[in-house]
């Protein structure tokens, strides 16, 4: 491969985390992006477009406000009002949900479009990923988690990302809580902050600060230790036994799911951690990640959103998920071999009817024909054609192979 | 159909000219855009997936700069340079080819994406088009231009846009004639404006006015009125003799890609208008533009534009066409039915071993299967399924029609 990347005087460098995919990367994106959205619509998930962009205060509203930062600002010339590039399309989706479809009963939804953000999470983060997502509105038990949790690992393992690590939380064990020991507000805030950074002198100056009661003290600070595999259930039912009903029915929520997941994905390996709680304002549930082996970070993530749509006009719940399939892409191809095309077939250019009745034919069935342009006769082979169509004696045309040249 | 217009001062109302598309608009215009890049790859044209912003400088760079006016400008918070939306994808695709692929001989490149653009152009224009393209770069002879019309037409038949006219034009009669007549820069874009205009009093007014001898004056004035069917090219061959080789090569141009054209797609109407030139200032050889009777504005566009990759350090003969896929599918809404689809499975949600392989093999086979949610029994015949799975005696799932409720 020659050195390709301009100087960094090149008017033609892209933007810091701005990428653009080149042959033969677009076609398997384009690939995974086709194959995702077809295993949603199989699993009846509808598709919907929602625009790049939006007037501002409807792209931000509600729990989307937290997205300000990360979305680029335009001024709209038609109307003099500030519009926005979306960041993320969820909110979107709950938007077509509570405001435009309106439907009774469940509603399931898929989507797949690019997303811009003002600033890259992380040192690999992308600044315009290809969000693709599935969401499930209108149904407020488990067994939606389950499902949307079932498709996001079929569409991992089917874009060949495997072995699959699924993390679960669920936010109502942290909010419960912090509810009984009368935390709100910043101190609720600064906990969850100490909390994601799993520091456990934080934590513990913050409870002495907030004169936490010593029963909920020992089950707040036990929480930064709830992780690991299902024996972190049973370890949480007894650390956090009485401390009110919504911790126990989120408890109890959390080892349905699991119980259902491993009997439904049995091949997927399932990981607690009940003091990570990433999108915490967002959620209200379950929250969930995916992660493989030697691929740093995650690569799917989603959770239960149930006040999303209320903003909208229609409070309903929300489940679903989320993925970057330009990741899914590239931790792909670190696991799995991309198959050899099978590999395309030159037409010399003729006015001869009965070529470009074959010529068509065979496009028809499925190869691909590449017409050799007058002037450029070996070109053909460098595009990836092993075949040729030839005139036999009696004028009918015959597919040849192209013989690989020599000393190339 | 409920009226869900919402009110003036609805926050949730889209910006003027920005669309979004729901179910089931939204998985027919997939349809099409998987359909159409299908068509590209058979042909022989690679996918590229260039980014929705880049620098403003790379996405205006020579001819590109006559979008500008069209162009969102972002700024680039990262770098405090200025970036923009790209508001055509055309430029970006000779970019990769002139920049970063720099291969010899024919490239073939096709794409699909948003472009944003400030304002619509025209009532029922668009600011947020889902450009679909392929463009045929490092030949410059006509049959790089038949065949890019060729895939062009056969991708707006394939759409259920029938009957197909095309409108055929060639720039270097307009501008031989013009060099001809020693009429360049401000001149030349006057009397340009004029003959859009078919306006024959401003014509003659202004080749008045810049003295311009008989013969060239006779031949200017004609130009206007070159329009119609083959015998336009005949016309023109006698009403333009003596302009020059520039304009005689032109006019040889046209009429051999006509007869390639008129060979290779004869359910084609072709038309010829030699004083129409969009995008005169963009293209350099060839320009087309395709119609269909019942639709107003022109479905898809393009033309030779040879020029366009020496601002990125390669000038290279280049010619492509593009297109609107949400225009293209309105367009053929109208010319077609879409076909019903086949109806979904439900599924009642269980952990029975069986039925969730048997939902998995039909989903693997094709199949739409739901999960019907606990809590809305009903909820699947509204969410379009025909037939449900249901437990014999012997334990096995089986498939039963769904009967239509009645009075529904």
């Amino acid at each position: 491969m020659t050195d390709r990347s301009p100087g960094p005087h090149s008017p033609w460098l892209l933007p810091d985390s701005v990428e653009e995919l080149l042959p033969p990367a677009a076609a398997a994106l384009e690939h995974l992006r086709q194959s995702s959205l077809e295993r949603c619509a199989r699993w009846g998930y509808e598709l919907v477009m929602p625009p790049v962009i939006e007037y501002l205060e409807a792209l931000l509203s509600g729990v989307a406000h937290d997205l300000d930062l990360q979305t680029f600002k335009l001024t709209d010339q038609m109307s003099g009002r500030m519009m926005g590039v979306r960041a993320d399309i969820t909110p979107q989706a709950a938007r077509i949900d509570a405001h435009q479809l309106r439907r009774e009963g469940p509603v399931r939804l898929c989507y797949s479009g690019t997303v811009l953000r003002t600033r890259a999470e992380g040192a690999e983060g992308s600044r315009n990923p290809l969000q693709m997502g599935a969401e499930l509105y209108g149904h407020g038990g488990i067994e939606s988690d389950v499902e949307v949790i079932g498709l996001m690992a079929e569409i991992l393992s089917a874009a060949g990302i495997e072995p699959l690590h699924v993390d679960l939380g669920h936010v109502g064990i942290f909010r419960g809580l912090c509810s009984a020991a009368g935390l709100e507000g910043d101190a609720e805030a600064r906990l969850w902050d100490a909390l994601q950074r799993k520091s456990t002198a934080d934590i513990e100056a913050l409870l002495g600060e907030f004169d936490v009661a010593p029963a909920d003290h020992r089950r707040l600070s036990a929480l930064a230790g709830l992780s690991g595999g299902a024996e972190v259930l049973t370890a949480a039912t007894q650390a956090l036994a009485g401390a009110g009903d919504p911790v126990d029915a989120a408890l109890e929520a959390l080892t349905r799911t699991a119980e259902a997941l491993a009997a439904a994905r049995p091949d997927m390996t399932l990981h607690f951690d009940l003091g990570e709680l990433r999108g915490y304002r967002y959620h209200t549930g379950i929250v969930f990640a995916a992660y493989t082996p030697g691929v740093s970070g995650e690569l799917a993530r989603g959770g239960r959103y149930d006040d999303i749509g209320a903003v909208f006009g229609r409070g309903r719940p929300a489940t679903g998920f989320s993925a970057d399939l330009k990741a899914l892409r590239r931790a792909a191809a670190t696991t799995t071999d991309n198959p050899p095309g099978g590999g395309a077939i030159a037409a010399p250019w003729s006015a001869d009817e009965a070529l470009r009745r074959r010529v068509a034919a065979l496009r028809e069935a499925g190869e691909t024909v590449i017409w050799a342009l007058p002037g450029h006769p070996g070109a053909a082979a460098g595009q990836g054609c092993n075949r040729q169509l030839v005139q036999a004696a009696g004028g009918d045309w015959q597919i040849e192979t192209i013989e690989p040249a020599e000393n190339e």
